[in-house]
């Protein structure tokens, strides 16, 4: 074949952080969970992956960049994904380049995948979810896959569990499904992004020395030695979910942030019960914690929910913008850059909560004062990489820009 | 009463870790527990109390001094020990001197108690254990009280619910009991010190930024609010305690080790799924658990257990003399100590221990390898205060030179 056309598509998706966690697959092979699941949805402006995902007849492989960067695509996870997406392509037609795919010309096409993250790779923010997500809707829309979202996040889920929650925005709920092929495990909306606006999430990136236990390694562990996973997911979990659905609609911070907070604690109680035992949380974690409790306590009602994944990161969930500009006062109070980080690269993301917070230079964070609740409060300078402040956000969306698009339009190669 | 007399008991306790937790009351007030718990009593010679009770018709009160320091007997715990020995009291007659106390004298004197550790008591020691335990046992020597061991631990337990298990020495089980008085709730010998002595005990003492949860509040907090801990005492331990017992008598330290690490790590799950969270363990509690587990799975059997109980300190059970010296010089790799502190203060205890290891100056400890089984090891100067090796050892004795004893013979005060 001598064409040379390239047909793209680019789409950019949200990552997602889990208010009741995941942790335990049933399935090894299909990403089965042990127990329902519900996340919130972070704002893509701030945290989200974009995918071009382009198709030529001169490609002579499938072919991935992420960040910039090839990277193999033979993982049975990638796999997985282009296959079921594959499975479903139909015909498509771009009438006024005179191109058509046909259906089974799919079978014969190889597609090139450019993958870019705006928030660092190795950082621990659940980068797996959003790009498993973002490749399966970009190619379901280049393929021209018939799919609705739900559909599409039971083949994300194959490339990364938590990735099907990634398919919508504000709160998402993956059923765990019952089915053996699992198909009925997949992702459906609680609440869009407009339900519960007031929410505002800090994300504290804490600085690690450890190697952390992957995720998937983690859980596998955790499923054969724990004896309490199995007690979590047939007891517990299934009436958190039915708390948890209930605070979201209902906009209750106190049961949502109770809730949160147990389960991010009780899942890494699991991980500790595991054989050997898995620690996510460091002691910076910890005296995160410390200060959201104490604070929660001292004014009676929750102000910030806190919650932990496979990792040292604190994603803290502030009632409102208040809360979040009081929350954010006391962290950096705690947590002060080094000396050699400008405050412009220490607080990412949504920037007006630090205006909110009266802080506007390093001298305002020196000046800050400890927070009453708690005596002699030591400051841990360093021990926090950076924050991000965000809020709920949108699920994927397609960009019809072509300037945004990671692939070349001619040769189908990174830009 | 112008009589002058005073009669007086001397007696030494050991303090004891539990390899199987107790961790949740189910009656406050007796301290009766929510399972049972095994426990391995430490050498006296490097953890214990000793205390002395005295008895005088001319005290006119109840009098304890611990440490040299005085303090008051009015909290509950010391009223029930008191008051349960009292009860217990018998005719006590000295010949020689004239003396004559009969059951009922008892109820109208007053006794002096000194009570010494010879450790620090705030490093998390478990001090409260050895101490209760000295005193009840002193006590109802004092008072002739006929009691054996075990009903003396029913009544240590009323003092501080761990101390029952320092009433004897080797292993030993606390049964929890089922009688609602509580009185069945006792600690019986699974084996005596002589059974199974080549253990080698080492104690790392972290050194800790924290104010910890006392166990009180902490086992009172995760009875309320853990739904993982009924789970735990219901259906894990008391497979778990028949499991333990048979490796104790079996001398199974592949099934010893991998039952105490485990329940190491679910006690502290439990604490992490209480709200809001207990965390004992920090950084340097995590490493050691590390260092262990990595040195264990690359021998292929296990050579060391660990536990910990509330606080980050390690309590290391090494399979042998070989182990542990090998063990303390991968400790003394990892946890150097500060350049200020002399090796004689930084290892205390069985100093045989280091001699095995090859170790006899600071420059030994600057000299020793990295650990083999982990790459790139790095060094954490100063995150231990000081080691302990020590091993299993024996329950209460009377010391019956008077030059031991901690009171005056003639004015029942303080030396």
């Amino acid at each position: 074949m001598a064409e040379s056309w390239v047909i793209m598509v680019t789409a950019q998706t949200p990552t997602n952080i889990a208010v009741i966690k995941y942790w335990g697959k049933r399935d090894e092979k299909l990403i089965l969970p042990v127990n329902d699941s519900i996340s919130v949805t972070l704002d893509p402006a701030h945290l989200c992956t974009t995918t071009t995902v382009a198709v030529s007849p001169s490609f002579a492989q499938d072919r991935m960049w992420l960040n910039g960067k090839e990277i193999s695509l033979s993982g049975g996870r990638y796999q997985n994904c282009l296959r079921e997406i594959r499975a479903r392509a139909c015909d498509v037609e771009d009438k006024e380049r005179g191109i058509k795919i046909s259906k089974k010309d799919w079978e014969k096409l190889y597609v090139h995948i450019a993958s870019y993250n705006n928030f660092p790779t190795a950082a621990g923010l659940a980068s797996s979810a959003a790009g498993f997500a973002c490749l399966v809707f970009a190619l379901a829309k280049l393929m021209n896959a018939k799919e609705d979202n739900s559909e599409l996040s039971a083949i994300a889920r194959q490339g990364s569990g938590s990735a099907c929650r990634s398919l919508f925005g504000g709160f998402v709920k993956w059923k765990m499904g019952k089915v053996e092929d699992g198909s009925d495990s997949l992702a459906v909306q609680v609440v869009d992004e407009k339900h519960w606006d007031d929410l505002v999430i800090i994300i504290a990136v804490v600085s690690s020395r450890q190697k952390e236990t992957s995720s998937t390694t983690g859980m596998r562990e955790t499923v054969e030695t724990s004896l309490l996973l199995q007690h979590r997911a047939k007891e517990i979990v299934p009436k958190r979910i039915v708390q948890m659905e209930e605070s979201i609609k209902n906009r209750n911070f106190a049961s949502f942030a109770h809730l949160t907070c147990a389960d991010s604690n009780q899942f890494h109680a699991v991980c500790m019960d595991t054989c050997p035992p898995i620690f996510y949380m460091n002691d910076t974690s910890h005296r995160i914690i410390s200060c959201v409790e104490k604070w929660n306590r001292s004014v009676g009602t929750p102000q910030v929910a806190y919650t932990f994944d496979a990792g040292p990161n604190a994603v803290l969930i502030a009632h409102n913008r208040k809360a979040a500009a009081q929350l954010l006062q006391k962290l950096l109070f705690y947590f002060p850059p080094n000396s050699d980080t400008e405050l412009n690269s220490y607080v990412l993301g949504d920037k007006s909560i630090l205006k909110d917070a009266g802080i506007e230079d390093l001298k305002d964070v020196e000046a800050l004062p400890p927070p009453p609740e708690i005596k002699d409060a030591p400051r841990y300078k360093g021990d926090v990489s950076y924050f991000i402040c965000t809020r709920p956000g949108q699920g994927p969306v397609l960009l019809s820009d072509e300037s945004q698009a990671l692939l070349s339009p001619e040769t189908g190669l990174p830009k």
